[in-house]
């Protein structure tokens, strides 16, 4: 086996980007330039700006109206009007125009009595000098500052640049930043708009990170270089990486930041410059490479795009935010009740995804997916809750904070639901999208009335056969949610069977085949796992006796990958899934995909929504084009009291 | 006189949306493009979007290690080493390779007994099926949606659109949006770099209002085309709006919307389009026309900045939303106590601006000039206390929402001033800024001690003289606050004089020529009126006497802008201000400009770093420029208990 380099340093995240920023001191340096004023959106002053011309710029009219000599208007009253001639006493004017000596008062058009002719008005009150004039610098005053040094310039800023004479300003250059996607594994996203599962060859991967990385980058400020991507081979990596470090400000490099046989990052960049930090204590993103070549900054990240995303968030923003001037405002942080129990080790500090969402008046915050290779749930999620490297978790029903990066408006405007998992979910969240939001965790049906029933959720989406009774989801909410008030509104009738191979290669016909297959199951909790179960019972079938009884997935999306990338041959799911990823079905039973909601949420705007989109014949549409089997949907939207 | 308008509607704010967006109702068309993925950032997807491919495409190593077939490993144990060969048993693997079938296991690094011999390992646990393996579409399964529609692309989403083989993405055109400035007053900013007051006529206004709109329409996602200036011509002004409406989706006219003699813009649009409010009863921002030409919403805004700003806020924002697609958070409300009563009418909505600071715990928000006219007031404020038609205002120290237009990251790290106005409080703040922050308001020194005694702020500038002791603020600060403990940091000793023309044309030489010139004064409670009363009671004089001892501005820099452009002769000030507009001067004094702070304030992390930039080297240069006799600075950021 080829060399490894097992020992990657455990250092603590603060220290880590500490003894960074000590290594780099006097080495970042921003660069500035001058710019017109109206293409200084957004760019940060390089520092303060003074105004260089008063605005208004003379005295100024702040009403419509006539412009008097206020002692020649003395002595009107009700009782004495006061006659004025244009020309000798006043002149008209209108708002903004300038008074000139002899006038030094405004009286408004409102206050005036026309006398019929044009040349005479009368007064009944006399003016106060210096009355309606806006004097001049009352808003701004040559030398006055405008705007500080080290801020970024807003829309409103750009009126005040121009009225006080600004057409360049000084700002921090944009910094370049070189991105550098490495890894032989890698393609580039060039194919075309054909089905492009065949244009990947098995063991391929298309690019991203770097894609994410050069987002970010411009949207802190930067001008992110994307290099093609580098094979894993040391020389061409050390090109790369010293021919970047030259001409850029900063470099990014991703992957090959760990230490497995074809890692080379941290050789190459000991090779040519300083590395200050291999490995840090944080999970996801440890092996994290914080390293300066030619004076630059370079840093190496993880390949699973939540460690890339965490490494360039915790250690690449810093850098460059000493680039760009901009003190990027930290997330939002609030406390939220923890929903599910995090454990964590004291190895590390823990970024941990959440969903969060307002139930009951309550910020309840719900863990997603912990596997760094989820990038989905990254988008997914609404922030993170950090968990310090001196906690071992925190319990289910304590409260944490949460670093928030989706807005708390939209927050409070989603509805939460959890429990069983369907595509319609999807379509639903894609429909209401704008004055409310839908945000599914998949835990499973029971998951799902259990989140309900401890205040976690609004809705759970269940199918949950009662094997007495015959009777779906009422059942079951009747036996797990005894206390609680809650309505069941009806969903959608969907046809679980088998997903399997295209063309059914192994002739299953039946549940009783599956035994001599590779089988994917649901997880525990899970209503299609009960059904299998259901199933299994009648038929007097063992579970041991199926291959695959234990291996788990997620979604019904996940077992017909698995089904359709041969690693299983057969799985339970929903005919939608086996449409989706063009499998063959072989359908076992139909049940009834319900929302159990508490009464009490009924009433919610956002609820009132949900009903709305279910009604809607957009929605129906989309349940037909999932096929002609997919879904029935004779009672949808209807309200059952259970 | 020519024709007015004078009857502008009154209509209530929300009304006004509602029948502008309902005469709208099926006009606002979004238009559509597909465009590379790579240049979606900050785009708003049109539709949802669904992946095209899995990711992981198969079933990938999680770790680093061997990969092996689990049911050739059942039965090792620690007490049973089992020995596994190399291309027989097990292949070395790296996180990320593909794991091919017979292979369905991965054991870690971590994990094997290196044997020295390269083609064997020993390992002392059994594999599980599956284990350590990324099951194909772990992530993202073909077919699965991974954004909605109506959604705002962030960084985040870049790598999932990759790995889901999203190449291309259907998202909103940027709509075009032609601003169209008018009015015979103003004048391009096109001059050089010279002094700019030398190169504006007077009656001359730089145009910077459409400056502001194209920055807010590019800031929302739109593509600002800004006109050039449009004089007071209804012929000019009509094919520009013709024109504009013919090839932009949207329209911004500015001024020309109220109903003075000049105001064609209504005219304009009644003539070529529909005309569906004019006039809301909202302060600043009435004079707002919310038109229809070509079937593309026209917005004709007022002249007055604040007034512009608010108009597009309310008015355009909304549409403009329409167009893109971009669902914009509302702005951030906060609860706050309101440091000065607010007076309000029942006839409109109104806007004020305010100044936000955590004090104490409170957090406190200071109302602003209300001018319409005061951009700078927009620039520098916080947030908008938005005062309901229906009430008639705010009580000091009720409590009131407040719209925030600035993080309230910032806002908790900022130092509140209030009290007397220095050149240097600018100084400060600019160079305090980025981890800590410093807001003054101008309100003079007597209203910032009653500030500072309430709660309001954590400093108050001051330079108050005892007239008995000859003692600069200590006597003020004990008479004022004896309850409190206050502390004084020393600031700088500064000349106090009179603001003339330069070279001096009426013969200025004591404070006893006041009485022959047009005077102005500073606002009550300022420290330099203060002192003005006191040279005039020691000279004997009278205040009747002064032309211009009821005519107030708000600082120095208001002082010697009115002197400067001739609407003054004469007005007591401080030395820098006077050599910031190249004026002369006649010292009168020397007083003490401090810092009076509640001494539980002097450990602020803030406060300390305030203290840091009065003692820096740097400090003392800007001082010292500000000319040889402006400022001594011998005890400064010295602290005195009072």
């Amino acid at each position: 086996m080829a060399e490894r380099n097992l020992y990657l340093s455990n250092i603590p995240v603060e220290e880590a980007i500490k003894k960074y920023l000590n290594a780099l001191d006097g080495k970042l340096m921003p660069a500035f330039e001058e710019i017109p004023s109206e293409d200084s959106l957004d760019r940060v002053t390089a520092c303060a700006v003074y105004a260089r011309c008063c605005s208004p710029l003379f005295n100024a009219a702040a009403m419509d109206g006539i412009a008097v000599k206020a002692a020649a208007t003395y002595g009107a009253r009700e009782s004495n009007p006061l006659t004025l001639k244009a020309g000798q006493d006043f002149i008209p004017i209108d708002t903004g125009d300038p008074v000139y000596p002899p006038y030094d008062a405004v009286i408004m058009a409102e206050d005036l009595i026309q006398s019929g002719d044009e040349k005479m008005v009368k007064i009944l009150e006399s003016a106060a000098a210096w009355q309606h004039i806006r004097p001049i610098g009352e808003d701004i005053v040559t030398g006055e500052m405008i705007i500080p040094g080290r801020h970024r310039i807003r829309p409103i800023d750009m009126g005040v640049l121009f009225s006080g004479g600004i057409n360049r300003v000084k700002v921090y250059s944009k910094p370049v930043v070189a991105v550098i996607p490495t890894g032989s594994e890698l393609i580039e996203a060039a194919f075309p708009s054909a089905p492009s599962d065949a244009l990947l060859k098995e063991g391929e991967i298309i690019e991203s990170n770097s894609r994410m990385f050069a987002a970010l980058v411009n949207y802190n400020g930067g001008t992110a270089e994307r290099f093609g991507i580098i094979p894993d081979n040391y020389e061409l990596l050390k090109e790369a990486v010293y021919k970047a470090a030259g001409k850029s400000d900063m470099v990014i490099v991703n992957a090959g930041s760990s230490a497995g046989a074809e890692d080379f990052t941290v050789h190459v960049l000991r090779e040519i410059g300083e590395v200050v930090v291999h490995g840090v204590a944080m999970k996801p993103g440890k092996p994290v490479i914080l390293a300066i070549v030619n004076n630059k900054p370079v840093i190496g990240t993880p390949g699973y795009p939540v460690s890339a995303y965490l490494s360039y968030v915790t250690f690449a923003a810093p850098v460059l935010s000493a680039l760009t001037g901009r003190a990027d405002s930290p997330p939002q942080t609030v406390q939220a009740v923890i929903s599910r129990r995090i454990v964590s080790s004291l190895k590390h500090r823990e970024y941990v995804r959440v969903k969060a969402g307002r139930v009951g008046g309550r910020l309840v915050a719900s863990p997603l997916a912990r596997g760094a290779g989820a990038a989905m749930s990254l988008v997914r999620a609404d922030g993170f809750c950090v968990i310090d490297q001196h906690s071992e978790g925190i319990e289910a029903g304590e409260s944490a904070s949460v670093e928030l990066y989706r807005s708390m408006d939209e927050i409070e405007h989603t509805l939460v639901a959890a429990g069983s998992h369907d595509l319609i979910l999807d379509v639903i969240a894609d429909m209401m999208s704008g004055p409310a939001f839908l945000a599914s965790s998949h835990v499973g049906s029971a998951a799902g009335l259990t989140a309900l029933k401890r205040g976690e959720c609004h809705i759970a989406p269940v199918h949950l056969l009662d094997e007495e009774s015959g009777v779906y989801n009422a059942g079951w909410i009747k036996k797990m949610l005894p206390q609680k008030d809650v309505s069941l509104i009806k969903g959608v009738g969907r046809v679980q069977g088998l997903i399997i191979q295209k063309n059914n290669p192994l002739g299953i016909k039946s549940i009783a085949d599956i035994c001599r297959c590779r089988y994917i199951n649901r997880q525990r909790g899970a209503g299609t796992r009960l059904f299998l179960d259901f199933l299994l019972k009648k038929e007097g079938m063992d579970s041991g006796s199926i291959n695959g009884y234990t291996r788990e997935a997620a979604t019904h999306m996940a077992v017909a990958a698995s089904v359709q990338g041969g690693g299983a041959d057969a799985g339970m799911g929903i005919a939608s899934a086996a449409k989706a990823l063009d499998l063959d079905f072989i359908p076992l039973g139909e049940e009834e995909y319900d929302f159990a909601v508490l009464s009490e949420f009924l009433e919610l705007k956002e609820m009132r929504f949900f009903l709305q989109v279910l009604k809607s014949p957009e929605f129906i549409k989309k349940l037909e084009e999932f096929g002609p089997n997919a879904y029935t949907w004779a009672n949808i939207a209807q309200i059952i009291k259970v």
